[in-house]
């Protein structure tokens, strides 16, 4: 797809995401103006010595005039009240997309809110956040062969689709298509999950301490080996983004949680029972599928 | 402690740990001659090209006859046979220790067979796993700044102790001294109760994607970002070890795995009741705890 030079971008909250997607569409050569809309005067002050934006502003309308790509990159639970904001003065021809972790929720609400601009509103998702937040933590490499999930809607002029999906590959992204409620239920299984795992295993070392470290948890975190250290990476997270998301996908994530714990329950039948075998060949098949993912992750 | 160069270290079981205890004493110019012995033929003979040890051997007798230093560092279940056998041809000056994962039943094993010699085994355990096996993983840098935990006994000669603690810092490792029972509860916390989880997981996205990706982990997994790989990196660890490791630690590790259900329990709870303070309070404190983790380490 030959993709035409955007003349002006709006960026709805510039951080780590937001910043990255503005960056790497100025390297790309594929935007003229970037403009940053955020709660925080100091980030957008970053924003701007940083070259992300060109401006920022606090004129909705100005903003928006004229403004050929809108992306919201805000948290998740401003997306009503943002897209109220913008649905008036959003131009015929602007496409709007977004960045969310969740995907029903996003869609429920861009249904109630962006009247007849819904058929240019086209949900994503880029699968690339890392422990840090900030225009300050953006850069233009951050979407190399990352994923970005798609979820088209029916209402959606295909496009628009289309050319969302040409802009994020040009970000370096590859993309996945799928129904929102397909993508929330998958992102339950293999993010929002992982991330409750990780925080309950840094609450349950702090209880833990209690009777075994003379209540002092980094004492017995000496002890711990990288091992630990890489499955609590994700623990070290923004604690507010995670409530919303936890409440955003609150059933997919609890059925998850359950038929987790159902998991676990298994693997702890077998121990009681000492039965060796059965583990072992648990412990096998997990091996196995991680090395053939890791096989295929390096392929692509 | 000005430390004597050993005459003769004798390595049994020249894996990742064993190999690179003999690589760093060798570098540390603190030993003098390395015999290894191991089940692999093809292992040992790899140990002796790449100058881990300088000579393997089937006969213990000639093996142990001069040695100073015994390691054992093959799998923790065959201990008690490696100490029955060693034990009757041991030097009356011979030091002896161990790099097991468990220590209570390794102190149990050697209490039953090493008889006059229990006063110079020094249990201890290096933290210090990486997800490869073999001598070809060996380095002699891999215990810098790692961890290594003694559990000395009742019995033991406190000169054992002493030199067996220097050996290892010269190794370039930090010790912490405890008991076995000690050790091993800590570990099921901070080591053994992560693993389950982590192949656990793996588990769980096998058996999720035969609802939601047409019974394709791998489908289901390309979604996945940075945050599942670290979580799971250790899924790729070795079934038979992890197997023993469990069946060792028994009790400690289904105590911790039913207070980790209930820690997930508590989260369930508050997400059940949409109670976003609470999930946020929670993500907080395990958010600071791994933040001051991650501080205490880099100063260390």
């Amino acid at each position: 797809m030959i993709l035409s030079k955007l003349s002006k971008l709006v960026v709805i909250g510039v951080g780590l995401i937001g910043g990255s997607f503005a960056l790497a569409l100025r390297r790309a050569d594929l935007v003229n103006y970037v403009v940053g809309i955020g709660r925080s005067r100091e980030n957008m002050r970053q924003a701007l010595e940083l070259g992300i934006i060109d401006e920022y502003s606090n004129d909705i309308v100005a903003a928006l005039s004229g403004a050929d790509l809108v992306l919201l990159a805000a948290p998740v639970k401003q997306t009503a009240r943002i897209m109220q904001q913008i649905a008036p003065h959003l131009e015929n021809y602007a496409v709007i997309s977004d960045v969310g972790s969740t995907k029903l929720g996003v869609v429920e609400v861009a249904r109630t809110y962006l009247d007849k601009h819904i058929n240019r509103f086209i949900p994503a998702h880029p699968i690339a956040g890392i422990e840090f937040n900030g225009a300050k933590a953006a850069f233009a490499e951050l979407f190399q062969n990352k994923r970005v999930v798609l979820t088209p809607l029916q209402e959606n002029d295909q496009h628009a689709v289309d050319y969302v999906e040409a802009l994020w590959q040009r970000c370096g992204a590859k993309i996945s298509s799928m129904s929102p409620e397909q993508h929330d239920q998958m992102l339950a299984v293999i993010s929002h999950l992982p991330h409750m795992l990780a925080f309950s295993l840094m609450q349950h070392i702090q209880t833990q301490s209690l009777s075994l470290s003379n209540g002092d948890p980094l004492e017995m975190l000496q002890l711990a080996g990288t091992s630990l250290e890489g499955m609590t990476r994700i623990a070290a997270s923004s604690p507010e983004m995670w409530r919303d998301i936890c409440l955003e996908n609150k059933a997919a994530l609890l059925a998850q949680i359950e038929a987790y714990q159902q998991e676990l329950s298994i693997l702890q039948a077998m121990l009681s029972k000492s039965d060796g075998e059965s583990l072992q060949k648990l412990f096998l098949e997990a091996h196995t599928l991680k090395k053939k993912w890791m096989v295929s992750r390096n392929k692509t």
